[in-house]
């Protein structure tokens, strides 16, 4: 018998199966875990393949992939893997795209490690000096200058800091030093002997909630190791602003903030290298990334002007300072650098993302959204690019959602709600039993909600209309029970109430007026934006087909989103590898514009219109009422 | 009756005469100090003055002057003040050499004041900047960057130092600020308001003996203040290898060194600040020189390889460093800078000197000479600059001569001895009874002895001969009495014995070795050396006619000779009034060569013909014989 073999792109992981395995069955034999909520009964589409050879091989598509897949879709090969059956022999390829991995989110989260042509501001050379005689008693500084000048470093000096250790680091292998530029023009470490192997920097994303440290082998461009922590400010205010209020209320506020996140950084940096086997010593750079306000704080700058309008930063440019001016326990003189900002709430860290994202050098025009307490979007094309922040609030994160929780165990990540008869389907963080709702399981229930009219438009939730599990609570407000009892880990209810309808149409809303601003002052329309690129964790996470339903990611071809996770740390790293990435993100925060949209006139009424799901105006939404139709066009 | 008018130049003094009066006393009626060891009695020529009108209004010259002075010197109108007398009304001018003014030297300690042309690296500039506004964000590092490129400040960045400052700076004045800028693009201050008026720096001259520090207003150019301490370094020994052989032998001897004279430099600068009403936060530079090992002591730089061969310095290049790495307590971001060194034992003090003396810019050939414990001499002309080091050792300071002491009170500072009579007169430091010799005083000792043949030209002194005042010491030893017990101090005869002879000869024979070795290697004759810049405080005190009597200084007409004071200070101070100096100075230690004399062939015969009083080989001092029978002429 001839044996049908299932392989599986990009993982390459294949299976042998007999003839009526599912595709889903198939991968779940193979190892690759593919999203379906309704637990393969047709009726998510989530579990979205494209079948790239052996089409014949399997089942024709029968009509519930006929409901839920558009013309083009099938044109191109997609199937629902749990409705695709396998016939007869062959080999049979298929593309899992990323939308439809359940695993995918977890590799993302740490940011993708795009390739960038190593070469990294610090760099190592080997030199081998004429020794100090009777016939040549040049100075130490001109007997090494001379020979870094020889090797086309005309601009070679010495940074005052080296001065101490030349004349050991000269003499103590017998004039074999190895010296450490920076930019190739500015000596910050002179070694004795051969230490070209030993060359490390550490790239940090210095979030709100979280800090991220990575360790580089700047030889190889290889990460060593990754580790965090929360961000140590947390107990001096959660957001933003009762921290910037901490500077402004107590004299020595920001040295008490700055020493936090100064000993956070320098808590990973002790880790990174006790795991790594790394001297501290041989770490020369960190590049650290954030918002404008982490990125002040942690230099010390006097953040609070980003409080109040105008919002002004200190500091746009980049910068790079000794480190133990930074007060970081690397090598001394070695550099702690920053990738620029753009304002005072689009800083370095959306800088960064937008190195990671590609944005930049796109010239159809694209979108780059990164989703947190603030959102930070960037939009346009290698020839414009303008920026905005919204004030989206923490409810993504599930403050101020009454089940609302972070994307930990038993967190319910992915819903599906049957069009007819209600019934809800749920995924849970690491499959246990559900303790309250993520980010991106409250946006799923909103959209499915809407999807399955137990909200309208204006976001009320229809408590008059007898459907299943909607109700008024206690306090009288309309709920919808998204988990019966039984189910829960605590045996309690989880519900959606509209109060928590109400947050998400905030959120959403602040977050698409900035989409909306910035369409309007590209003049693009959805179909012009031939990408959005989805950062930070919330963004990987969320369904990308649900943040477009219920109008907080402008409505575009499923396809034409990419996910890139935690784009921020990407984007430092990038820039630690490559003096390019860097120079280029100087540029960029110069050149891309900022929108100030609290001072947009229509702001007010944008806000409003921004708050109907998808949005009051349709306009902004051409595939709605297609998208609608298709979802239900399977049950009718 | 027409009165008669004597005035001095180039002081301007001025005072009437009565017929029969001598230039001499007309002087001292005017407040003109003019030397005169021989009490006015026509025989040590040390009173030399230029007529410059009114010559016909003064007795012809006697018998002395025509003994004394040479032919050269009469057709120039120069006449001793002694004999010189009023004959008839008119007016007279006096023109009063360096060399027979006893005022001088104490002015001259402080070193000449240059002309310089008031560029400093620090500079301040006014800005008003357009208010933050929702329609004007910019960050307020660019709102700042923006207007200083406006004004021609393309490459102008800010300082890290800055930031912390920046939004007070910006705002506390409604955006009007001053910014001090480091050689026109480093931000390194900004201030609300405008400080233009407050603008200061501190040129300092470390020397192994004493520190002098100039507090230097940077508007005008105009010296605010001058102090000085003894180097508090001292402690840990007297000369240079003392000092260098405590950072070998202790493991925190750099540090003890270095902590030393920055506390003592940071003393000098406070009482500069108090007594000229400076606030130390308004000094942004200091500028220092020194020599090579107390520059690297003073940064921390490891100078133990300054101690052996080949005495490679560690650092060559000019430093610029931020006051609070350095340690000093001015304003913490402020510069301190150091010019650049030559060699081992060539340092930031000799290019300071060659600044000042502007050697550099002579077309014909000079020498510029600045005794010490080390000796430093740069010799050439703009075309070409060679120098070495001599270790000429401490007996100019009154070491290692019996009756030996500095320039202080009671120190014989002159000596005359009659060339017939023996009859030796002296001058002392103000005047009062004699406790010693200081350094000039003891070369004019050897230098008269020679003249009046107590020493023969190999050093000896003529025991044998029965001149009044030479005898055997109790040890033996042979010695001439200077200064009978009556009228000194202490009522103890003071001598000059031969170990002190051969103190001296050992002395000048280090310095002209490196005279002759630097004349060889330029290939010109005394004749052919246009000027000789003596440098230093001793070498402003000596008398240049007997320096060169006893073979120190090469042998050139007296008025070629140059008094240039603390050339060092005057460096320093030029370089910290203008980059063009600093930029010349760092140019220069590029430039001018050096020569290990130690390394140089025939360094130990050329050091023994030097030992003769005042050369071996004679033709290096052409005029020795026409000065010795000048001298006579008038006695026999």
């Amino acid at each position: 018998m001839v044996e049908t073999v299932v392989q599986f792109q990009p993982f390459g992981m294949k299976t042998p199966v007999a003839a009526g395995t599912t595709i889903l069955e198939a991968a779940s034999k193979a190892g690759v875990s593919i999203e379906a909520i309704c637990g393969g009964s047709g009726k998510c589409g989530k579990c979205r393949v494209t079948v790239t050879a052996g089409t014949s091989s399997l089942s024709p598509r029968d009509k519930d992939e006929k409901a839920l897949l558009s013309d083009r879709e099938m044109k191109a090969g997609t199937r629902l893997a749990c409705r695709a059956k396998v016939l007869r022999a062959g080999r049979i390829v298929v593309e899992v795209p990323e939308g439809s991995r359940r695993e995918h989110h977890r590799l993302l989260a740490k940011g993708i490690e795009p390739r960038t042509k190593l070469s990294p501001a610090i760099s190592k050379v080997l030199v081998t000096l004429p020794p100090a005689s009777m016939k040549d008693f040049r100075a130490d500084d001109d007997r090494l200058l001379d020979e870094l000048r020889k090797r086309a470093r005309k601009k070679a000096a010495l940074d005052p800091g080296v001065h101490t250790h030349l004349p050991r680091a000269l003499r103590d292998k017998g004039w074999t030093t190895t010296v450490s530029l920076f930019r190739d023009c500015e000596v910050i470490k002179a070694e004795p002997g051969d230490t070209t192997d030993n060359l490390y920097g550490i790239a940090t994303d210095i979030g709100t909630t979280k800090v991220v440290a990575y360790l580089v082998d700047l030889k190889t461009g290889e990460v060593v190791g990754t580790q965090s922590i929360p961000n140590p400010q947390i107990p001096y205010g959660e957001d933003l602003m009762s921290r910037l209020s901490v500077t402004m209320r107590q004299e020595d506020g920001l040295e008490k903030l700055r020493t936090a996140i100064v000993d956070g950084l320098n808590t990973l940096i002790e880790r990174l290298c006790v795991k790594g086997g790394v001297d501290p010593d041989d770490v020369l750079e960190v590049m650290m990334v954030g918002n404008t306000a982490m990125h002040h704080i942690f230099f010390g700058i006097p953040p609070q002007h980003l409080a109040s309008a105008p919002y002004a930063p200190v500091v746009r440019t980049s910068i790079s300072i000794p480190a133990s001016q930074a007060r970081l326990d690397i090598y001394p003189f070695g550099k702690v650098s920053a990738l620029p900002n753009i304002a005072g709430f689009v800083g370095a860290d959306a800088v960064a993302d937008l190195l990671a994202s590609g944005l930049h050098g796109d010239r159809k025009v694209g979108m780059m959204i990164d989703i947190g307490t603030n959102t930070e979007i960037v939009a346009g094309n290698s020839e414009r690019l303008i920026s905005c922040s919204c004030a989206s609030g923490p409810a993504f994160e599930g403050a101020h959602i009454r089940f609302g929780m972070r994307a930990s165990t038993g967190a319910i990540e992915r819903v599906w709600i049957d069009r007819d008869t209600r019934e809800v389907m749920y995924t849970t963080v690491e499959d246990r039993p559900a303790r309250g709702i993520c980010g991106s399981g409250i946006v799923d229930a909103v959209s499915e909600m809407l999807n399955a009219r137990i909200l309208d438009s204006s976001g009320k939730i229809a408590v008059d209309g007898g459907a299943p599990g909607v109700r008024r609570g206690k306090d009288g407000v309309p709920e919808f029970v998204l988990v019966n009892a039984r189910e829960t880990e605590t045996g309690e209810e989880i519900v959606v109430t509209q109060h928590d309808i109400q947050e998400i149409q905030l959120a959403k809303a602040a977050i698409f007026t900035g989409v909306a601003t910035l369409m309007r002052k590209l003049k693009v329309r959805p179909s012009a934006i031939d990408r959005v690129y989805a950062a930070g964790a919330f963004g990987t996470y969320v369904d990308a087909e649900s943040a477009i339903n219920i109008g907080m990611y402008p409505d575009v071809p499923v396809d034409r989103i990419r996910f890139i996770g935690n784009a921020a740390g990407s984007g430092a790293r990038m820039a630690l590898k490559s003096v390019k990435e860097r120079d280029l993100a100087e540029e960029l925060s110069r050149k891309v514009g900022y929108i100030e949209l609290a001072s947009e006139k229509d702001f007010q009424q944008e806000f409003a219109k921004a708050m109907f799901l998808p949005h009051r105006d349709l306009g902004y939404f051409p595939n709605r009422g297609k998208r609608a139709r298709t979802r239900h066009a399977g049950r009718t």
